[in-house]
């Protein structure tokens, strides 16, 4: 099926486009195979490209001569179009819809993505087992490189090359994979560097009704931690939900099998109550009724601010166990690719101040969610607009950063990358040019020569001209774990997510603007270094003191 | 009475003192006059001065052999005090609560402060009507000083030098202030350089239930606006409130006996409801539980931003009126001493650069809330911890500062100050070693020689060390309305007012100086001027282009 043959028009003129907080503009709007192109005819021509991919709805409304055409993006943007002629809005509803519906991985954008200022093999080993092995080497000779998944065959949502403990041989990782949902069978997180303590995420243990036992995913466990170590499995499960995956073959870990390792339990919610949250969410953000209660009420009924409390809790829990206790820990929840990467990962960016770096940042991302399997495609092909039935959606992802957000707040001198960085991830993520976030595992995008045949997005923020808009300029490196206040009066709703098509947030940018100006202007990086330099660690010091 | 018979016990020894955020100190507590201090005898020495003013419960809990003192204050600081000894625990709660019952005003701590870095003249002439008919010379003649009030008698609550319509004689003031409530006839609050369209302020008629009229009242505000204008009177009452009012012999203005007058509605909370709203809110904000429906739900019950909301609307409506509607305006409730003073205020500052910046904000406290007659006294005594029973105590201030904090929010470059100085008014307005928020009006203050007897806060406030403190760095006049959005989704919860006991608000703090340090680097100052000027230009341009 040739793009062409979806779009039934591909130009109409006299087009008014309406957008948040700017005045209406006419011009021509032109349909290709993967954007909207909006320009106006006008002096100062503005145009306005739209990936169609972002269209999370389309909703139409027709009077006699003429129709309004309203877009609901998945970065939650509103855009309409008023279009003269019947006809003409009926034919672009449907040649949008038809290009929606082309599901097909390699029919994506990125696969057609090709700027002359890019290089197509850059970014794309922005995380290597092989370097991470090297890094930790330094610390501990106990692990070596696996390449047993090299074809997918144990754990189709693995990575190819696996980090493993040296201790542990291939063979009892395939057995212990076998009595692991999906085959995710125990893998290293996270190491910490301080005390050597570890951080395990895998998917259950398939023990069933009758408590079937694999011996080796046991001795797996046993041999992560030493005989007269404590341990801890974090089950982010509530106990009915252990319950009803028992009777489904599924279950959790037994103490008296797994000897050393203690349980901890944080129920998270997931999947469809968690899309419906958002959906909630983003409803009451648009909320157009003056009424204060109201949106509270809605703001408390959409619960989402308690997902985020609750990752937060759970993460805490897991560098808490680390850190406090010197305990090695391992999560899951049943197949281990969203509850589990929000909890690992959110831990690190607590524990680790590598990963609170624009570069590690990246790496944490692409270790813990792409490598790790999110399945990015399926959770993000709709967004908060869509009316079509909910599958396997859920801003899984969308949270996790969403709590990053929160500890960007609380320790604004702490992490090197800012609010943009986030917003940018959450956007790239349910739709971009380039192949990042594109398919569910490596394994998907292994067959489809992600790599290959698409940019990488790291490779676009960290070129030069991207780079500098994700820096915080208060960035301090703080060694010391950042322990974040889970209190509710400490968390805050996302204002620079939700409410972005906001005239408030523009103002907060041009402060944002103004801070980043004065801090960046070359005077000021070369005469003032030491002074910078003394700011920058009184202020670390205070932040060590309050984290202790 | 001497204070020295109140104090049982002056001075207990291995006292610990918990604070919020440090760990606890071992000391020494005395008790003066006005003054719990309390030392560290270790070295490096911690010293801390509480005026007992401040202090808004006392709880204590006594044991065996000790005791335990909680103080609540009224800028909402909790401190415990554990102490040896039941009796001495009695001792120290007994002399606090005794020197808390004398509530003489030439007894409160302004009248002893005698700080000899300062001279009690500076400050007080911080707003003087003279000066004030002189700046109105350059664009008006309609306007001149009169002196009916100098012994305070046509109107208690107003000052003695008042500025009034050249066209009006004192004599006809005379008859209107005897038809209002407490005399406070229509006065002149705000004049609009920019069209010359006003906003006065007064309290309600007294039309009663016959609907009793006084010619002179309708001749004065017959000659504010001409005879072909239209103007309108806000009545912050509900209609409800304004029936009950008739009965009772006050009203509001009728459209037949004032013509050209319009009559607008908005109706606010005052009084008990307020106090209980903040007694509500604050029980919240200290709420140590981790739930967040019940935070949620608990911010949304005590309406706090309900009133916040309100009252910002109030104050656009009569902004909306003077700038686009082209149209004077009269606000009053009943007494015209809580919301109307809430609504006049907030619409110059939305209105008026020149109540934007430091000194003229200063002057608008002055003029709007002391001059104006505000009862501070009776409003402030208590704070959102008393048990004691309610009875004129209102948070009407705190929610004006409020409702500039949400200004200051959404257009951070238009105001000269920062929060800093909307948090140090709160503090002040409850327990303060200055003279300027003591008492109930004018007259009260000139009988007790407030002026001669006392420093001023504004001396304090403008010296050289303080003033930095107050001034927001990107700060860049802007000569246009700044209309706030009242979208609920646009107002938050002032987290910098009310949870300033919290490890949050320290972080932001520190991020808050490192930017003043950047800025106000000598280096900077002295090399960087223009391009600052063209950041703020920049700015400015922006701000202006999203205020039309």
């Amino acid at each position: 099926m040739e793009f062409s043959e979806l779009i039934k028009v591909s130009k109409v003129e006299d087009v008014v486009l309406y957008r948040p907080f700017v005045a209406p503009v006419k011009g021509t709007l032109c349909i290709s195979s993967h954007h909207l192109l909006f320009s106006s005819g006008t002096e100062g021509t503005m145009e306005l490209w739209l990936l169609i991919r972002n269209i999370d709805a389309v909703e139409k409304r027709l009077m006699a001569s003429s129709g309004t055409i309203t877009l609901k993006c998945k970065d939650f943007k509103i855009l309409q179009l008023d279009i003269t002629g019947m006809e003409e809005c009926l034919n672009i509803a449907s040649s949008i819809e038809a290009l929606l519906s082309q599901n097909s991985l390699d029919m994506m954008y990125p696969f057609f993505f090709r700027p002359t200022y890019m290089n197509m093999l850059e970014g794309w080993d922005q995380y290597s087992p092989e370097r991470e092995l090297a890094m930790l080497a330094d610390h501990t000779d106990a692990f070596r490189i696996s390449y047993i998944n090299k074809d997918f065959a144990v754990c189709f949502s693995y990575p190819s090359v696996l980090i493993v403990p040296k201790s542990i041989d291939d063979e009892v990782l395939k057995k212990s994979a076998k009595f692991r949902q999906g085959g995710r069978f125990p893998y290293l997180s996270y190491y910490h560097k301080k005390n050597g303590k570890m951080i395990f995420r895998s998917s259950q243990p398939l023990i069933g009704p009758n408590v079937r036992r694999c011996k080796e995913d046991e001795g797996l466990l046993g041999t992560i931690v030493g005989s007269d170590e404590r341990a801890y499995v974090l089950d982010t499960r509530s106990s009915q939900s252990i319950q009803q995956a028992k009777v489904m073959g599924g279950g959790t870990e037994s103490t008296s099998n797994y000897r050393n390792w203690k349980r901890l339990q944080k129920a998270l919610e997931r999947g469809r109550i968690l899309q419906e949250s958002l959906i909630k969410l983003v409803e009451a953000c648009n909320d157009q009724s003056h009424n204060m209660d109201r949106w509270l009420s809605k703001l408390e009924n959409s619960k989402w601010l308690s997902h985020v409390q609750s990752i937060l809790n759970a993460a805490c829990m897991v560098a808490q166990c680390v850190e406090r206790e010197e305990a090695s820990v391992l999560v899951h929840g049943s197949e281990g690719t969203d509850t589990t990467l929000q909890v690992t990962s959110l831990a690190q960016v607590i524990l680790d101040p590598d990963c609170r770096t624009l570069m590690g940042f990246q790496s944490l991302i692409e270790r813990e969610w792409l490598q790790a399997g999110h399945p990015f495609q399926a959770r993000c092909t709709r967004s908060a607009y869509s009316h079509a039935k909910l599958k396997q959606e859920a801003p899984t992802f969308l949270l996790f950063l969403d709590c990053c957000w929160q500890l960007m707040r609380q320790f604004p001198c702490s992490l090197e990358f800012n609010e943009q960085l986030l917003i940018t991830l959450f956007e790239q993520a349910y739709a971009s040019s380039f192949g990042t976030f594109l398919a569910n595992n490596e394994k998907e995008r292994f067959n489809n020569n992600v790599k290959e045949k698409t940019h990488s997005l790291w490779s676009w923020i960290n070129s030069q001209s991207e780079h500098k808009r994700y820096i915080n300029p208060f960035y301090s490196r703080n060694l010391f774990t950042i322990w974040p206040s889970i209190q509710p009066q400490s968390l805050q709703l996302w204002q620079g997510l939700f409410f972005r098509w906001n005239s408030l947030t523009q103002h907060k940018n041009e402060v944002w603007n103004a801070i980043n100006n004065i801090i960046n202007c070359e005077f000021w990086h070369s005469h003032k270094d030491k002074e910078r330099h003394d700011l920058h660690l009184s202020l670390n010091t205070t932040e060590e003191q309050l984290s202790k």
